[in-house]
Parts: C-alpha cells; sequence; structure tokens
C-alpha cells in the first residue's frame, strides 16, 4: 500500500513535470490585420489559418489575431513584423511600395498573370524564391494569402467610349493603377472607404474601383452608377501572410509545416470563397438592377494604359536591378502561360458562354 | 541517495509508460492508388499528402502508398476502401459510374465547369454534402484529390471540319465522352497506355485524348498527329481521395484535421502543378514542332456533342433521384459561375491575348 502511494504520488509529479514541459512549449503568436474585422473574405483567410493551425496542433501553437481597429496602424503592419512587435500579419504587398519598391510586384501587376498563372509562377516558377530575397533584407517572410481573383475596373457614372471621355476624369483609384490612369489624365485620389458612396452619389467622384461583386456589393455603388468596367489592372491580387523570420526560425519543424500548409490552404481557399461570392453577388446584383451594364474600356483606352503602364515600369526598373529580375521573371512566365490558358480555359469559355 | 534512485527509476518507468502510450496512439494507413508508381502530377498530390500529414503529425500519423504494380487492382480500390482491405485510396469519381451511377459527375462533366467555378461549387455550392450522400451507401468520404484543369479534345490525324469526318472515325476515348462520341458515330475503343503511341502511328486508331500538354508530352503523340483539338469533355477533371468512414471516425480530431487540411491542399498544389507542366510543355512541344496546329471543333460539331450529351444524362437520370439531384445542382451553379467568370477571367483574357 505504502509503496503503490508512493508510486502514485510520483506519477502525478511525473505527469506534472510533464504538463509543466507542454505548457513550456506552447507556442503563443499574435498576428496583426491590414484589415478592419469584418472585411470578408480577408479576414476569413486569417481566421481559416488560424484554426487550422490550432487544431492541427492540437491546442499547442495559437495565434491571437488583431484587426485595425485594435492595433490602430493598418499600414504599420509590415514594421511592426519586422520590429518583432508582431511574429505575423495579414496584407497586401503592393502597400510596401513605398518603403521597397522591390515588393511592388508581389500583389499583381496592370495586364498581368490570372490567378491560376501566378500561382504556377510563385510556387514553380520562381516566385517564391524571388519574394525570399526581397523580403529577405526586411528579415521576414512573405507567402501567399488570399487571392481575389480578377478585379473588377471600377464603377462609372457615365459611359466611356474614347480616352477624351477620361481626361479630366475624378476616379478614386490608389496605388500604382492610380499612377498609370494619372499619366492618361484623370484627375486621381484616394477616399476613405466610409465616404465612397457618398462622394460618387454627390459626384465629388465621376468613378471608382473596389473588388469585385462580392465585395462591391455592400458597398451599394450598383445603385448610383450604371456602368461596371472589366478589370485590367489587378488580374489576380494576392494577399500576404507576413512572419517575423527570427521568430519562424525559431519554430520546431512539426510547427514550421503546420504554419506553412495553414497559410497556402488559406490563401487558395480565399480565392475560391471570393469566386463564390463574386458569383452570388453578380446573379443578385444583374437580377435586382437589370439597367447595369458591364463594359470593357475601348482599345485606344486599353492601349494607352498598357502603354502608361510599360514607361512606369521601365522608368521604375532602371536602377532597380532586383526590380528588374522580378518584373523580367514574371514576364516570362506570362508569356509562357498564357499560351496554355489561351488554349485550354480560354478557348473553351469562347465555346461555352 | 537511495530515494533519488528510486525516483530516477520510477522517472524511467513513467517515461516508458508515455513512450509506449505514444506507440500505441501512432496511426498506421494504407493507400491504395490507380496509378503506377510514376504518373506526374497524379502521383505528387498523394506523395504531397502522405508527407504533410507524417510532418504535421510528428510522425504519430503515417500513410503508406501502394501504386497499382503493388495492389495489381486499379480499379478495384473503392472496393478495397470499402473492405477496409485499405483506409484510403486515390483515384477518380467517374471510374465508378457501373457500380454506381451517382457517383459519375464528381470528377467532371462535359460542357461542365472549369477547375475555380467546381472548386467553389464543391466548398461554397453545396457539392462536398452531394458527394457525402452519394458515397454515405459505400460506407466512404470523398474528397477533392487533385484537378488537372482543363483537358485537351485529343490529337488527330486529320482535321476534322465537319460531323462528317467523324462518322467511322477510330477513337480512344474512355468513359462517358466516349459515349457521347459513339452517339455522334465514332467507333469509340479502349487501348493499354503502352500500347497507344504504335496504334496511332500505323492507324489502328485515327485519334486519341489522354490529358493535356503536361502529361501527353512523355507519351510522344506530338511526333505522329498533327492537329490538337481543343477541350470539351473534361473541363476540370478533379480526382478524389476515398477514405474509408470508419476508419476516419477512428481518428483524434486533431488527425481528422491534419487530415482534411493536407487533403484539400495537396488537391488545389496539383491543379496548380499541372497548369505549370501544361505550360512548360506546350512552351517545348509548340517550339520544335512548329507545324502541330491547335484546333477547336467546328460549331457543327460541338452542338451536335452537346445534344447527344443532354440526351445521355437525360435518359440516365430519369429514375436516378439523386443523379438528378447533382447534376440539376451542377447545372444551376455553372449557369451562376460562368457569368462572373465571363465578366472577369474570360474578358481580361479575350484583350491580353
Amino acid at each position: 500500500m505504502r509503496i503503490a502511494k508512493i508510486l502514485g504520488t510520483l506519477g502525478l509529479v511525473a505527469a506534472m513535470a510533464i504538463g509543466a514541459n507542454a505548457a513550456e512549449k506552447k507556442v503563443k503568436w499574435k498576428l496583426a490585420m491590414t484589415w478592419g474585422p469584418t472585411l470578408t473574405p480577408f479576414t476569413t483567410a486569417v481566421e481559416n489559418m488560424a484554426k487550422m493551425v490550432e487544431t492541427m496542433s492540437g491546442g499547442d501553437f495559437v495565434i491571437r489575431i488583431d484587426a485595425a481597429n485594435k492595433h490602430k496602424a493598418p499600414f504599420g503592419v509590415l514594421d511592426m513584423v519586422k520590429l518583432g512587435q508582431y511574429e505575423m500579419a495579414h496584407s497586401a504587398s503592393y502597400y510596401w511600395k513605398g518603403k521597397d519598391v522591390n515588393l511592388l510586384p508581389f500583389s499583381t501587376m496592370p495586364f498581368g498573370m490570372t490567378a491560376p498563372e501566378q500561382y504556377a509562377w510563385f510556387y514553380h516558377g520562381g516566385g517564391m524564391e524571388l519574394m525570399e530575397k526581397a523580403y529577405a533584407p526586411h528579415n521576414m517572410l512573405s507567402f501567399p494569402g488570399g487571392n481575389t481573383g480578377n478585379q473588377m475596373g471600377g464603377w462609372f457614372r457615365k459611359e466611356i467610349k474614347s480616352l477624351d471621355d477620361l481626361k479630366g476624369l475624378k476616379m478614386r483609384i490608389p496605388g500604382f493603377a492610380g499612377e498609370v490612369l494619372a499619366k492618361l489624365g484623370l484627375t486621381v485620389t484616394n477616399i476613405a472607404p466610409g465616404e465612397l458612396y457618398t462622394s460618387l452619389e454627390r459626384g465629388t467622384i465621376d468613378a471608382l474601383e473596389w473588388v469585385g461583386p462580392g465585395m462591391d456589393i455592400k458597398m451599394g455603388f450598383h445603385k448610383i452608377a450604371p456602368y461596371y468596367y472589366t478589370g485590367w489592372h489587378e488580374p489576380a491580387t494576392e494577399l500576404q501572410f507576413l512572419v517575423n523570420k527570427k521568430e519562424f526560425d525559431k519554430l520546431s519543424d512539426k510547427n514550421k509545416e503546420i504554419l506553412r500548409v495553414a497559410m497556402r490552404l488559406a490563401s487558395y481557399d480565399m480565392y475560391i470563397e471570393n469566386y463564390h461570392m463574386s458569383t452570388d453577388a453578380w446573379a443578385s446584383i444583374a437580377t435586382e438592377y437589370p439597367n447595369i451594364k458591364i463594359k470593357t474600356f475601348p482599345k485606344e483606352v486599353l492601349d494607352a494604359m498598357k502603354k502608361a503602364n510599360d514607361e512606369l515600369l521601365a522608368d521604375m526598373a532602371k536602377d532597380q536591378p532586383l526590380l528588374k529580375e522580378i518584373l523580367d521573371s514574371q514576364k516570362a512566365y506570362l508569356t509562357k502561360s498564357r499560351a496554355w490558358t489561351e488554349m485550354s480555359d480560354y478557348l473553351y469559355l469562347k465555346d461555352n458562354l
């Protein structure tokens, strides 16, 4: 009896020691999003990723998610991960152009690759290696974090029939695409999301771009702008997971793989979720607002956009060997993969619309 | 000293007990593939899945892969999983049409959805729920297992200019697509893969379909057939992971999630790997064999194919309420999602070929 009791006590001690050991090994990370807490499907991608990590690790690896309303620095997340204030972030690489021009091309490029082409470039065409190279000076790793698919060219209050119709037009279109349009004579502005609807309704702006039907529908633009132009500037916008490299290196092999797999799956899954959201939203807009017209820009306009885009990029890459290397790699892969896209999905769709 | 010694010994005993417990909990599964051991990228999807499961579980969940040359029953894998001889298989759902017609539609359908449309249907449009319902009578679960993307219509030795050119043509095209073509007057045959090249070269057959450039290039058909027709019959062939339901239910929540995530990621990853393989293979074929012509079937031929397809499906679904439910669900989702595909990727590609 006594020996059994001792054994029992010692067993308990052993179990407590093991418990303590497990608690020590428990990894707790924080992730900062550029977005607010309800921006579906961007936030879904992050939530799904964190949930997968927690369940697959049996609760040993948990990631707390802070939305922008919590950390108050939507465009500060790069620096916060760099400084180790957050182990991770969820954002988009093209937001960092002003800090480091080499980070621009990893979201999407005007007249660039579609989603499957771009994923093939990332995972088999040298894209991940170039992204690693570009983020190395920032002591960070970057991973695909969810694709929006092809974004629409925007909502316009009047039809664009020629290049002249664009001159002086006031449009909300941020980022590099805005620079391209500015070269065509548009007045490009940025306006906070909450004021967009009123600005468009009152004519403070004549046009704006957001994402696509799945995310646009909540904004209500279809109620006040009858022309919905097809996309040219963001054919496959990939969001990104940013990871502090030092923190990543500290993870066990098992947790590294759990994180890698969860991020990669969350990224593809967001692409499909947004495909579904746009499918559903467009069906409902088209039914309730039958007067909305889907338009493509005239050839003259598209040609001018392409020319402005090429000129801006050539100028930007002039003294930037790494940027040039990335853009050249993308261009070469685009040419090669587009031939396959044309003979597969494109020609199939042409006969089946 | 003595107490310390006792404690030391007891610690060892406790450690051994924990070790034994871990060994007991170790899950060892076997997976049977319909394919031989080198059929990239089908086999890559399986290998990647098993590797992810092993690493993410820290070695606690391992899956042994048996190729068809080992288990000798490429089309017996459904029954082997059903009987529990294998916990898992990797195959394609449309192979089981003869055993259970309800299982036909979960790979791809002629004139059906493209890959993103179909993934959206599976994960957001009711597809997974219908697949679960269809596989329930077999005590199995089925999961997407890798997509080939749009498959080519096949290699032809002469050009097809009219419906008449198809009459009496001998073509190797197995499965449901073969039934459609038989209605158009073709003589449809099946020939073992190893004999296909010689059969086409000697004129035993006039045409054949395989997959797409990425997998066709190793077969060498481009050396002997100058017309490469675009696809109509398999716009997004999804392979499948079959899992014995009783065995799945025995897994811990953690292992269930590890398996679910690994299968789902391996499936998307194969889609992208095959996109890349076709991109590369077509670039090399087009350079080395510049006389090969990409052709689409004439409208007259496509219309006849569509009619034959619709008739065959209507006939098949007549007394099959579940099959009808599945086909109706696919048709409705196709219509809705194709509208979005047209205004996004299709119109973008039209201006950027």
